[in-house]
């Protein structure tokens, strides 16, 4: 693709913080926006022309954009539950796709996702913007080394206090408080989940094969309500179905377990938690701490939370990942401490190179399908689901992710 | 009890050191001491003496112990799989019983312990020295106290690099090896479900309902004898059954969730990973840290581990627990920082005072079930497995923890 011509498809939050900081900001001509809400559409079209670029098309109906001539590449951050069909009909409009994270609400989605990639061929990358994280990517580059031996077991989590925002929620014109008001499952499980994946070569290599989930019970939107907007009845007549810890066990090919935490409703610190486990070394992102199995750091043991806690900056010196290396050299940039610079960099310059799109369809098809497997596991009180193989038995002939 | 007589059953790594270091010094009287290796019987008794008490019978039967007049007491820190043979035995001869961790083979067993009990209405005690453990005891009043608000999540783990005493063990005349050779389960897991059971009230109000568990592969014995003790074809050629991470979630009858992690043979720091999660805030282990749902702890959020992490000291001046309150102005005694003193107090003045034990039969009974049921769970693929409820329906009418 010589030139990227950018119809863009969701202007809440999200998606205006992404269009403003990062890719207007590395130039991308933007020639198209979309929201149903008319007064978001403009919004974003005004951050286009503020930039200095053309004034774009402004669409209410995402059909419509699809239609436009001078749109080759759709990027997505709508509400969860239209990311399936806009990219769908995207890939099928002849147009490459980026779509924001989110889970799929049935398994059906995700192959509709695969099947329409197959079909059109169409460039499609899904947007986890944490496999550019900066300790992740450190983290994949030593398991890329072998310093941490054979590796067996990863967790993470996505432990972010959501709840002032599921509280006004319709205030805000937003999507999510349904999501918690009718549906229990491991709600958002990509920003752990990617990351991991990576580690354990998921669909090049390996393949997850099965999953439990367990839900505790939905206490901490009620009791928000209860001290923060007790004024507003309606909210607080109603009753939260998604539990706010769920819990979900990963079986994979090679043996190798995976844990992801859904943690949204409570009050905490923000934490992805992301551990990775080896037989010759960790890395555990809540200590922020490397592990060896060297005669040093087997001598702190019991104190290493405080001797040794932190060390990863240490290690960062040499084992930062080369695309970091180079980025912090650069000068990080954008938002979420840089990483979705990074990612957006990442998909651009794959469609302008023609490379394989850095994370593509079955990399989100089985990562979307954790939500959809764990609601019906926890509704069938944690009984174990098969995890679809999306590459049809092609996982263990592709190559892994080395780079 | 006027005056406690102990038979010793027991003589390992564990079961002098807990000699040596707390029942010695608190001045309880050792009549008999039995291991099944006449040496380490002798040396149970010369530290006896040494002690300067009367010299004491040695046994290597534990059923002649069982028979001595002189014994009122019977403490039992043998192999694992003793435990409930020598437990139930002991309370049928009328001896009351204290009996070191471990995970039950069977759920027979367990029940065998509530069936003995019953009917003999012998004290029992479970040592579950991390019930004991300051911050453990510090959450717990915080949870008393409501300030977590409603609890509707716990975790905590075993996470302890075992690879040494595990190579080691048919040198050391130890048992845990050929667990790790033939068993695949959750088999250690009550220093980290103790404390969360009196947490959530289990058994006197609440009640541990269903399982499931998975094990990642076992790579990290094989990895640590090569690196470590390559000469040992014996031990190489065998092939590890005990994975190296086995997770297992809890669901309780009141709707909480239970996250327990067995993790023993890769590289790591020693942790047991303790958090309580509540409506108002959390306490966490990792960081030892208390999370309040305050404007003040939610302004810090993303830098939390750098700027908060660490502030339970702050707090422990505020909530320690009274029992550590007064134990801290006396003075810290004893191994695992003072833990074991504690916990071997309690059951000794219980016995004296006529109290119910501080953790009874009904609490070793479940806890121990884990270990068996989490087998099954593993063998089945992670299914789903039920809890039996060993207080035969009296759980709702028993008396909370509350102290």
């Amino acid at each position: 693709m010589e030139t990227i011509k950018i119809g863009w498809v969701g202007l809440g939050v999200r998606g205006c913080s992404l269009l403003r900081s990062i890719i207007l900001p590395q130039g991308e001509q933007v020639t198209a926006v979309c929201d149903p809400y008319e007064d978001k559409a403009q919004k974003g079209a005004d951050l286009v022309t503020a930039a200095g670029q053309e004034s774009p098309k402004i669409y209410t109906d995402y059909r419509e954009l699809l239609n436009d001539e001078n749109v080759n590449t759709v990027i997505i951050a709508s509400s969860w539950e239209s990311h399936v069909e806009v990219s769908v009909a995207a890939m099928k409009a002849g147009k490459a796709v980026a779509v924001e994270v989110g889970g799929a609400y049935t398994i059906e989605q995700c192959y509709e996702l695969v099947r329409a990639y197959e079909e059109t061929g169409t460039p499609f990358m899904f947007l986890e913007n944490c496999c550019y994280g900066r300790r992740e990517m450190m983290a994949l580059n030593m398991v890329r080394k072998g310093l941490f031996g054979e590796i067996v077991h990863c967790s993470g989590g996505y432990h972010h206090d959501l709840r002032e925002l599921l509280a006004y929620d319709k205030e805000n014109r937003s999507y999510r408080l349904l999501n918690y008001l009718k549906r229990n499952c491991e709600n958002y499980p990509t920003h752990d989940l990617g990351p991991i994946a990576k580690v354990l070569n998921i669909n090049k290599g390996n393949r997850m094969v099965t999953l439990t989930s367990m839900a505790s019970k939905a206490a901490g939107m009620h009791e928000y309500l209860l001290q923060n907007k007790k004024d507003d009845e309606e909210l607080l007549s109603k009753t939260f179905i998604q539990g706010d810890i769920v819990t979900t066990l990963i079986k994979c090919a090679n043996g190798e377990t995976i844990v992801l935490t859904l943690d949204t409703t409570l009050p905490r610190y923000y934490s992805r938690g992301f551990t990775v486990r080896g037989t010759k070394g960790m890395y555990e992102e809540v200590t922020d701490s490397v592990f060896f199995d060297t005669e040093e750091d087997r001598s702190h043991d019991e104190d290493w939370g405080e001797s040794c806690g932190g060390n990863a900056k240490k290690y960062a010196q040499e084992y930062e990942h080369p695309v970091w290396e180079k980025y912090l050299a650069e000068g990080i940039k954008g938002t979420h401490g840089g990483m979705d610079w990074l990612l957006f960099r990442d998909f651009f310059d794959a469609l302008k190179e023609g490379r394989p799109m850095p994370i593509d369809v079955y990399d989100a098809a089985s990562w979307m399908s954790i939500t959809a497997l764990s609601e019906m596991s926890i509704l069938r009180g944690g009984a174990v689901v098969d995890i679809p193989d999306f590459t049809n038995g092609k996982w263990h002939l592709r190559t892994d992710n080395k780079e």
